[in-house]
């Protein structure tokens, strides 16, 4: 398989002001087109960093790709390293960028600076492909010191992002690519390593070619996801696809998605396509539930609100909540979370109603340890609780609670909407 | 000064599924300490390949981080890796990384496999740091191969960023730093160019070994960054005191803190102090504000509560919005602002309430473009509405609205509170 190399150029990395995203969209991309990326590397605008960071990848690697440092400005270097690197002679003037230049200052209003005119000479070892986002040109490096070819993109993200389709055809004219597959499967409610141990067997079991990885995240629980290199395209997807199915066989209900997905996707389509709404009462999570349910594009369908009753005046005066059920019970207590999930469904009117009451931190109280949730779930059946402890700090307590209430939520659907 | 290399290793950021920000966290800690980071990388989950990087990385810096497999699964090879490279002989077990193992566990109601208890165990090369956010010990490995010192921090990004002060105190204690001293200055509404303009002749006339960063970030707007790199510190400290004092004055209410800081703790603070009481009513932002407020410690002092309306029937019928008020001038306007922040202001009996009604993607209605938002703030002496309109996705839409309307609340409050 072919090997990628992507270099990020640029100091504001090194010190932590920017996060590379560039990288990830490269590589998806990459991926996508069945070339391996081996390596990542971030460096400083340095021409000796630079020069010995390119050699070094460009005999290891058949495809290198830079992003970053050919902006006008003096600090702005890679393009003086690149023809250098590759042996020019001199630069050239390419027509085309030069009038992209001119038009794209233009459109903005701006005066045509020396600087933006030399942004359009390239070193004479350079193929150009012409950036229509922004000044700087694409340039194509091929046979670089006797080795692989060399992309220089800008490090503005959207243009970085907008040069990658031609990036990609340029690579998939000049190499022999193989298909390379990967399928994923979201699963939440049990730990990396519980999980692991239950699929054990299975794992075991791959073929060669397989390869499985554990992706957690508090949020979405674990991203179980299943690649395979080379082969024919349409047997490696029926053979992905029977250990998949045994796979979710193995795991029943844990299993949320088989695709790349989020807890409030799966709620969403499930109320979907039912036609049922849902609302929510927070009060530990404090907006994050409603949040997370917003986040999805076209949830007004279903979401019809939510209330966040922080204090106990808001749980009894708009709730509903009986002050003598917080008095005997607590505030955080299966009872509680009952009444707050009753409250709002009557309150909106909506068929599914989801709520939370518990202590993210930084203390507990008398009766709960702190990191102690009750959530409760009301339907046109009845209501239902749970209750969860987790040992994380305030902000991450904040996130397993909600994402706790939307799996048990989750599952009551299932259960009641008989899917 | 002391140069570092951070190495993140793990599949799933090469093939761009996951974006790596505990490099962005490290380098910021790293830089604030005094350590110079020259150079990131970011390897797959490859013995030889975590074995070829880390060992150049040794032989050239004084300091190498790395993050990720760590974890329980297979797939997790780094600590055989380390153990190898230090010259392990065996694992040893630590105590008191398997009393957190065991804690953690129990805490969150699972059984304690063997893969588990494996976690705590370590190559006998090893100093443990005990991570009490996760399974995963940190580890220290002093002078490997004759070079640098190797800190392995977990891959997770909030054990990550969790072990990051534990890494900087070890450095400080094992290294001899040159002094460093940063101040912050947090500003919210103005775009970075304008504000660069706008304190221009301020920077350029800095003491040549003071330096001023931008840090930009949607929900908290900019955070300006003076660091003074040696010198005596007690003159620093006053040196520098006297230049933020002459910023303050020129950027005026812009500046919302002068020490690294949020929006919803500003809010927060000058609400303790004035000891009144806040709800939100939310549409757009669908639970965001209430979230952002609520993950201050110590909230519930002040924040009684809120309401996401998404549903028009909602802000009609919990709200109160007169469905008039809704046909005359649209869902998303000033006039349903106002009303629904008078409506959650009266159903909670809070001093102060804050709404938001726009749009924030995929599409706009009839009247206002995607990316409109109208803010309302109701308070003893009456409401007020703003309108902002941004020019992003969804997500980040929804961010800019809830850090516009907390910023639209802090102004009100500054000028009624009279602070």
């Amino acid at each position: 398989m072919i090997q990628a190399c992507i270099v990020t150029i640029g100091d504001e990395i090194l010190i932590g002001q920017v996060v590379d995203t560039n990288s990830a969209h490269l590589a998806t991309a990459l991926e996508g087109a069945g070339v391996h990326v081996a390596r990542m590397l971030s460096v400083g605008d340095k021409p000796e960093e630079i020069t010995s960071v390119l050699q070094d990848a460009l005999s290891r690697y058949a495809i290198v790709i830079t992003t970053g440092g050919l902006g006008p400005t003096k600090d702005d270097i890679t393009k003086a390293v690149l023809g250098r690197l590759s042996g020019s002679k001199g630069l050239v003037e390419h027509p085309g960028q030069l009038e992209m230049v001119r038009s794209i200052l233009s459109s903005r209003g701006l005066d045509v600076l020396p600087s933006n005119l030399a942004q359009a000479q390239v070193p004479d070892t350079a193929e150009v492909i012409v950036n229509r986002l922004g000044t700087a040109p694409i340039m194509v490096f091929r046979g670089v010191q006797g080795g692989g070819t060399l992309y220089a993109l800008p490090g503005v993200p959207h243009e970085a992002v907008g040069a990658i389709p031609a990036v990609i055809r340029d690579i998939s004219v000049h190499q022999s690519l193989a298909p390379i597959a990967h399928r994923c499967i979201m699963v939440f409610g049990v730990a990396e390593s519980a999980l692991s141990e239950r699929i054990a067997e299975w794992e075991d079991a791959l073929p060669a070619d397989m390869h499985l990885a554990y992706l957690p995240n508090p949020l979405t629980g674990i991203r179980l996801r299943l690649s395979v290199y080379g082969g024919d395209s349409q047997d490696v997807e029926k053979r992905m696809e029977e250990q998949l199915s045994a796979l979710r066989k193995l795991l029943g209900p844990l299993v949320y998605a088989v695709e790349d997905s989020t807890l409030e996707d799966t709620v969403g389509a499930l109320l979907k396509q039912a036609g049922k709404t849902l609302s929510a009462a927070e009060s530990c999570t404090g907006g994050e539930i409603a949040h997370l349910i917003t986040s999805v594009p076209g949830s007004s369908a279903y979401f019809l609100g939510s209330v966040t009753s922080y204090a106990v005046s808001v749980k009894e005066q708009v709730l509903g909540v009986p002050a003598a059920c917080i008095a005997e019970h607590g505030v955080v207590s299966s009872e509680v979370a009952a009444a707050m999930a009753e409250g709002v469904r009557r309150l909106t009117g909506s068929d599914y109603a989801v709520s939370t009451t518990g202590l993210a931190g930084p203390s507990g109280d008398e009766r709960n340890p702190v990191g102690t949730v009750w959530i409760g779930v009301a339907t046109p059946r009845g209501t239902r609780t749970a209750s969860y402890c987790y040992k994380s700090d305030r902000k991450r307590n904040i996130e397993r609670f909600a994402a706790a209430a939307l799996n048990f939520l989750r599952l009551v659907l299932l259960e009641e909407l008989k899917y």
